[in-house]
């Protein structure tokens, strides 16, 4: 087999890897269109089971439809905060957990339950892989992303089927998750609630044999 | 903010998305630890909701459990090809759709749902979000395996309850996928169904915009 790749593109990759961040600060300036299409394109080089593709995804850009999401967002944060108490309540109200009052772009990412592409082949016994695939969509994208410079971040504060409702999909789509993207205020290669003292990255994978 | 993977990067980066392919012949001579250490690292480094990184790995080695792995999917393979008829079950039924046969290295992946790290943070109204990190996980491993000339094929044609309770993982840990990873017979740009006439890529992405 080839070295298709080789060594400083591996080296490179993981660098990426280790730059990419969960981005909650944005720049408000513009993302050109050819930026975006092309990490759309890394978005739709993902496996999906059986290619059932079954992403799809409203680009959320009236102020209305903004609205919406961003009430969404402030309740379900309001309620998560409530469940919190002591230390963890005081870092938890200080964390900045989305960046959807200033993206430019900003994404609700689907999955069609019902879609016939693929005829059901894999997701049989795991139905749960239709949604899978469309996460592993979004980090294709994430990468590609980061690899411009841009920033995503994943919001998941919020009520899915409020947000399904709000953005009038048809009934079979589920929320996977809602992608804030711009220019980053800053980078950095440590994540920001490790930085906040929420919780820190783990030193060891856990992996036992049988 | 600095151009730090530059064009030539990126345009490697879709490459490697374009040639990673779900691979399901593999070659049976064994990957050296070092290789698989480093698909690992990418692995780790993958986003995970509120630093929870919830994901567990039990590497298949011994006979039994391996065994034990390749009848449930042969069950599982049998019921689903059950429920096609006409050409689609003829296309089933010569698909080959894992390599539990050949791979040298298989990962069973879990998500550990109860888990107390992240404090449940971002995963309130949507609990699901510790299960897309595990998958977030494995598109990390997939894309560094690709990049080092490695296959890895995805097996969801399995009943995941009895695959945990025939590893004998907690009670909390909630099957993701099983991987197959080894070196790859051959590569190629086209999906094995595709070639197969199961189903073809999408010429476009669904968007639409609110």
């Amino acid at each position: 087999m080839v070295d298709r790749f080789g060594p400083a593109f591996r080296s490179d990759l993981i660098e990426l890897m280790r730059w990419r961040r969960d981005v909650r600060r944005f720049r408000t300036d513009p993302v050109e269109a050819a930026v975006i299409d092309r990490c759309l394109v890394a978005f739709c080089l993902a496996p999906s089971v059986g290619l059932s593709e079954p992403w799809r995804i409203i680009r959320v850009e009236t102020a209305n439809a903004r609205g919406l999401c961003l009430t969404n967002f402030r309740t379900a944060n309001a309620a998560a905060l409530a469940g919190y108490d002591g230390d963890r309540a005081k870092i938890y109200a200080d964390l900045k957990l989305s960046g959807m009052t200033d993206a430019p772009v900003q994404l609700a990412v689907f999955c069609d339950e019902a879609g016939p592409k693929g005829a059901g082949l894999g997701a049989a016994t795991m139905p749960e892989t239709r949604a899978y695939s469309v996460v592993g969509a979004i980090t294709h994208l994430w990468l590609a992303a980061r690899a411009e410079g841009l920033g995503v971040g994943w919001v998941s504060i919020l009520d899915p089927d409020l947000l399904a409702h709000d953005l009038d999909v048809p009934q079979d789509w589920r929320l996977i998750g809602y992608l804030c993207i711009g220019w980053p205020e800053a980078e950095s290669l440590v994540p920001e609630l490790e930085t906040a003292g929420w919780e820190t990255r783990s030193a060891n994978l856990w992996m036992e044999r049988r």
